[in-house]
């Protein structure tokens, strides 16, 4: 992943890719600072990988002074814009990519994305030979080599700051509520969340077999109806989106159906993805944009920044897409521990 | 509405009832505070009327201390804990619910709770002599004769909050959202949190004529693709729940089909409820808890209190639940000026 | 204050002067869309009144198109910057604002600030002939005749959140804390945050006779005394800048010289001054800014727009100034009347 | 630090000491959740090691139920109280101390707090032979050995969260403030939130040298000059506690004096300590309480729990105090590059 015989860069382009997740703007912000150090001219384009491939986005493309990331460190969404681009699964759209960097003079090319981002990125190799890099900026915390992707930290505490005042309203009915949160196939986000809001149950695909959703469903009003009969409180449900079929809604309608347990089903939906990055993601932001010029003056290609118990690495891209993180067994651990403590209180 | 000839007030009964809202303990926190000050005791019942007609409840009944109330002035939810008490729309509940008073020497009762509550006041008036008053505690801002009900204003500030979260997501994708508000069946909270995020469309009971949902479709359809064609930018409607059969989903599953624009809804829901109050709802909150105590030693009853112009006055509670409140109609003017503003707006 | 005569106004000249105050760019942007509607023109000049009268400022001056407001309604501070302009005190100054009026064809000039903005635009009437009005935008919420400024609820609200966190220690550690708050010469802020936050002393301008400070203080230590005997808890002393002499710190060393009281200052600062407006602060801004051009269109000048009983209305400018508005003697027995409760609880 | 020949554990004695953070009670609710969970009583003792060695406080004591730490996870403070105990500094207090314990037949001493606290424990072992172990709480996060402390990141939010309100007012002014944020002698808060909140200056212990500070605030002038020149914008300093003799203050006093920049001195104080807990401390003091009872249980003693790359650990409580953890290089070099090149930014 090193390219030796690099010659010094002079123009990088940066773009955002796929979903947007809070600490972009910071991580924009910080390629360009950065950049501007090394006397490396950024340029912006928009609407994610379109800004490459559609002639409309490509004329937005703009160089990013640093009066223009100035003042957005604390701004959620993404200054470039994002979008999905199915043209870059395609061969005719990978080749205009590769045309718009080339006509452009471009170096190399900064994404910040997901995993989808870093596969156009794999895919976009073939047909361009300048130098790729990735910094991790998505909320589901999937990507595998780094201990944490941008946004996720804020993510966990948007939906932890939710369901603090869905339990007012849970304690003052002593109700069952189900919360439905973001993650994709992923349950990062919600073993973490359902660990800090104390939530009652925690349903993600980690400890969850798709072919036992109906003992699954048993055990779960099992367990409730112990809960409710020992005490006189609330029951908040966690569940990672994607894993029930039909949602949060419709595992409340099986469970009224076939136990009698009446559930509310609560669906917190995109407010998980916008609202000012915490600090933490900041940080490590910052830190990801300094690594990312920092690693393409070293001549390094086709990696990913990371994070790693602290301090920051390149991994190659294609391991860091190859498996989806997992949740860490210690945390699925303290997580059914408390729950089986939890559990069993009579309140 | 004046009891000339009522005895010294000793013991005062206290409950919560239908939806929690935010404030709602600062309120009780007053009515203790003020009612001690007076030397009057107050007794809390727990979840709503439920606390004076099921035997389980009412032997959760006790004496609130100050200490009980101290340091709860800033939580959601209730510490008396609310509920529905279908039991208290049929004779047996109301003779049940006068039975206990008596049986604990209330002199009064004391409600915090919304229009149905209060309903349950006027009920028990015909088999309970002592003194009533209702204390408007409803996020849905619908009682008439108070400009503010306890929890209104805290709800307006978590939708905007949520939305402003939203709109990161929509600005970087451009994109629409549909977004579904609380409020039963009154658009104060859809057209205040409207005008506060500045969203493109506010649908509201007020604006919105249930005959012609089809010709609204078309028409909103026409405004959105005149908006998106003028200027690239995200577009967020925020729709009164109740308002359109099957809510946000169905609207944007429709617009879909019938107008090929594609539109992500989002239900905030139970969020909307909790959290800690804002200090509006503190404040409010603490002045109608001193109000109500006032009242009653001047020996009020079957009102409400309220405030208008902020000042405290009584109002009967018959007025207060007869008619809906409106959407004052400079509201409505402004949103809809502003919206035509928008409209026009091309960026 | 009627201009009948006047011709049609083709371009507004938009500033924001004095303290920056959560809603002011609300205001902007509602001015800006009100104007477009009605197919009038903003320029708006930077830093206040500097950009009417220092040449580098006058050069910033830019007609204020709708994208440029987009998107800025949840913003705290001001985009057309603020400042305080002592040159508008002189001759000299007015003249140069007079003239640079005039050089770019301005027929109306809106201000957004305080009393002291306000007192610059009736100078300014000696010398240039334009309709002006004034928008009520800062924190202390101390003009005449309107029930409240833009910034104030959102000042409020953000020193009961700072006090939320403070009353934390304060209760693990069952300690006194002296709690500062902006608001300049008026008591708007201290007596809401005071009430909302539960302090158990609120020491105003409106409470506290300045000749009597040894008997003030002497009194406090006997109150404070009083109340720490009675029961283990914290402690909240809230008081208005500029109130005692040395402020909040001064105030502690004091109680613990002479009573052996011990305190922990606290001065709030600046942190209430900025910060996303909340919803209230959003839609005032945005009435007052549609009203604002709408006041100018029937011709009126020397005006404020002012929210009276939550309606628009237009007062003399000289009026809103003359006198500091009081804060309610409602309000202020509102809180004694909890204070007292409160020093008599025995916990 | 292994007790090999425990008798098995039936009573925990749990304290929180020092300075109050938030997560505390998350740590109180698991340590009692666990205990429960291994058939072990929790007696909670009030007021720090007070709780220990004062009457008074020793008969506040009391087992805590599952139902007393129902709902606490997301509060500020501790509802054990906390308190600083001289009394634990002298032979007396320590002999109390195990006493107390020893007369409650306390098998093991559970300490939420600080290096104080710590040592506190470590010269308790000298009196008393039960178990002992140290959860880290202190928002100053300088304990040695463990990457985070409960509390910790917390304060840093809510540090970003204030400085991103002073920075509407720095902007809409263009003006210097010098904020001064808690950490003791430890620049961890000071540099974190120095970057998260893009700071134009960090003034820490790390890069600040005390002998040199004439020389520092000339280097620190001409910094301001410079940039100031370069760009109209606004400019913050965060600055350590205990760094500068007279603080925040004294440091804006002597840049008016000696360089006739003006600043505005901000201490953000003990707004910093408390609130609601984000996710990661509630996370980490959930496994810390855990991972504590389950070390009791395994024998150990005089250890503190700590968090390594993520997973639990116990390390000797002599070498958590031994030295203050430093602040990392790379943080110092992340924040110093980003300095750099915002310092030579000309907007």
């Amino acid at each position: 992943m090193h390219n030796k015989s690099a010659k010094p860069i002079k123009r990088i382009a940066l773009l955002t890719s796929g979903g947007d997740a809070p600490g972009m703007n910071a991580a924009i912000r910080s390629v360009v600072l950065a950049a501007h150090h090394y006397h490396i001219e950024v340029i912006g384009f928009y609407h994610g990988y379109n800004g490459l491939v559609c002639e409309e986005y490509i004329g937005m493309a703009e160089s990013l002074s640093l009066i223009k990331v100035n003042g957005i460190i604390h701004f959620g969404g993404t200054i470039l814009k994002s979008a999905r681009c199915p043209l870059m699964l395609e061969e005719k759209g990978l080749k205009l990519a590769a045309e718009t960097l080339d006509a452009n003079t471009i170096d190399a090319l900064v994404v910040i994305g997901g995993d989808g981002s870093f596969s156009g990125l794999l895919a976009l190799k073939q047909y361009w030979s300048g130098q790729m890099i990735g910094i991790p900026g998505t909320i589901d915390n999937d990507l595998d080599g780094t201990d944490y992707t941008i946004g996720f930290a804020t993510a966990v505490n948007t939906g932890i700051e939710a369901i603090d005042k869905i339990r007012d309203t849970a304690d003052a009915f002593e109700r069952i509520f189900i919360v439905e949160l973001m993650g994709r196939h992923c349950g990062h986000i919600t073993f973490n969340v359902g660990i800090a809001c104390a939530a009652e149950q925690v349903l993600s695909f980690e400890n969850f077999n798709a072919n036992e959703q109906s003992l699954k469903l048993q055990h779960l009003a099992a367990e409730i109806s112990a809960a409710k009969k020992n005490r006189h409180s609330s029951y908040i449900i966690v569940i990672a989106e994607n894993l029930w079929p039909g949602g949060a809604a419709e595992l409340a309608k099986q469970l009224h159906l076939q136990a009698d347990i009446e559930c509310t089903p609560c669906i917190l939906g995109h407010i998980q993805r916008g609202g000012s990055p915490i600090a933490k993601d900041r940080i490590l932001a910052t830190k990801m944009g300094v690594a990312a010029v920092q690693a393409l003056i070293e001549g390094k290609s086709t990696v990913m920044v990371a994070e790693q118990n602290n301090a920051m690495h390149c991994i190659p891209l294609a391991k860091a897409i190859k498996h989806k993180k997992l949740v860490s067994k210690q945390l699925i651990d303290a997580q059914q521990n408390i729950l089986a403590l939890t559990a069993q209180t009579q309140c």
